[in-house]
């Protein structure tokens, strides 16, 4: 059984019917390219940026909102989001400096959703990361507030104009992206959802049109985000920011998939965080609804799919976005 | 005695010089301007497109938090900010309808802000403009989240192009001045500051820069962020959009010394909301510190101050901003 995932393609139907063959077969990348070496080297720029973004503050009165900002901010992060935007960047022929703030920008607004998801009126979290959560150091109101101006920052960021010279249309673009990842369209649509479907189970009711809204909105139009960005900075033409869309939105879901499957095979030891939580909490899961085999299966087939999007694009530059897929699907924690 | 508002004329200087003295004489709009009748018609222009930018929606996961987003956004507001930023655009020269995704936006922000400000962990209000708030209505949750969904909005709508060809520069510069007014440079620094003085009086050592901090970051650059972005929108040149956002932080400025004045002036009947709060809470107020009458004095001084800097604009265009800061000045509730 395959899920439908409709939401992804609404809109996208005349682009698939045209492209969707070709991109079945993926390219091959080079064999000798050094996936992790590139994330640490991406992830080290990354994190200088971010830093430089947000300084401390001495002014007496900012002080402890800029600490609570970049508490959540520097805090040890994977950069997942970042690390694509620029790998979109740099594989439509930019360079990694135009669409620096633009990934900082994403990372922020993705901060911004944890600390406000651990808040005491969401999930209630105290620890994320093994670190206390924001509002358990900060107190709930500089955590609420700082959540609003990691926000502004990404878009005061991402509004600013860079010196390189990209088009200010672009830069129109890439806030929309990122508009519509934040609100009803994005993060605060998939966490109104997830409130919504609090206490109804599986067998109630909630079905898989359910969770797949929840996790379209609260994860993969994020991940969305930061490539398509990355794309439209770095100065990509139309076809191949939806492209990369349809690459994202693919890995986005094929990510929630795999989060799922690893919940309930693995311990609580190898995976970092609490095993068989989903299963506790009756959420409906991909394992749940289709069982583990096919669930693996169908991460598989999502795999397929993104990297054949990534078809016709340069080889010695589509390494860093397929190897990212593969080590989604292929992860253990 | 003359408060110190230094940081209203940092990075002004040049400007002041050039043009203070001529500031000084303010000119004199025509007398058979009715500025109740602009107010009421514009108020129903930016009602109907508040409503229009937020509509209902039906999809089941979602329907809660746009009824949450329409609940503050479409309350009985006074609007007083869009009709400032449609007013700046028009007396620049541009049209009304180029500046009203604008102007919705601004109002969004302030929606998103007093949301947030009625939060348990902030002044825990149980009403707003004789309603319950927000999160007594909806859950702090989906508050929370409703603040983040307007301000995601005002974003979108700010970035997304008119048809009437306002140059993606301009719309741009507009987001810059919206980011700073949410950031730590604008609310969340203003709402930080509030918080880091509660429990602090004035005569415990908080001092005449932190009364002004707080209203300058709550107040002023909202206000200002309103004047500047319709002016950016409407065509204005530089000079013309510096000297609306002088106006506007002086507005801005006496906006609250007026509000302070009242405080302890009024009856509660007479203000429709509770009187003598400030003092009762032991709040720094202006006229704590000069007195009434020196209070007076100073928002008198603003408005002179503030129409000089509308001198130079076209006389017939001018009338809105002039009836505007008179009103502000001469308010009884």
């Amino acid at each position: 059984m395959r899920p439908r995932y409709t939401a992804f393609t609404v809109g996208l139907g005349s682009l698939t019917r045209l492209h969707h063959r070709r991109f079945l077969t993926a390219p091959n990348p080079s064999e000798d390219f050094d996936f992790i070496l590139y994330v640490a080297n991406k992830t080290k720029s990354i994190n200088k940026a971010l830093n430089d973004f947000v300084p401390l503050c001495t002014h007496p009165l900012l002080h402890k909102i800029r600490e609570a900002m970049r508490y959540s901010l520097l805090s040890n992060g994977k950069r997942v989001r970042p690390v694509l935007c620029l790998a979109a960047c740099e594989l439509v022929g930019g360079r990694e400096s135009v669409a620096m703030p633009t990934a900082c920008a994403v990372e922020m607004i993705h901060a911004s959703s944890l600390i406000q998801d651990d808040l005491p009126c969401m999930d209630d979290d105290n620890f994320r990361r093994g670190k206390p959560t924001n509002h358990k150091v900060f107190g709930e109101n500089i955590a609420v507030l700082a959540a609003d101006a990691l926000i502004a920052l990404a878009v005061k960021e991402t509004a600013t104009p860079v010196s390189s010279g990209v088009p200010p249309e672009r830069h129109l673009r890439a806030i929309l992206e990122l508009a519509r990842a934040v609100g009803t369209e994005g993060l605060v649509g998939g966490q109104a959802a997830d409130l919504a479907g609090e206490g109804i189970s599986f067998e109630n009711g909630i079905g898989l049109d359910h969770l797949e809204f929840i996790h379209i909105h609260k994860t993969a139009v994020l991940l969305e985000a930061a490539v398509v960005t990355g794309a439209i900075i770095g100065g990509g033409t139309d076809e191949e920011i939806e492209r990369l869309r349809r690459y994202a939105r693919c890995v986005g879901l094929m990510f929630q998939v795999v989060d799922d499957v690893l919940d309930v095979t693995k311990s609580s030891e190898e995976l970092g965080k609490t095993a068989g939580k989903d299963l506790i909490a009756g959420k409906l899961t991909y394992p749940k609804v289709m069982g583990v085999e096919k669930s693996r299966e169908y991460a598989k087939s999502l795999n397929k799919e993104a990297r054949g999007y990534l078809h016709g694009f340069e080889s010695d530059k589509v390494a860093p976005l397929l190897f990212f897929a593969d080590y989604i699907v292929n992860r253990q924690n």
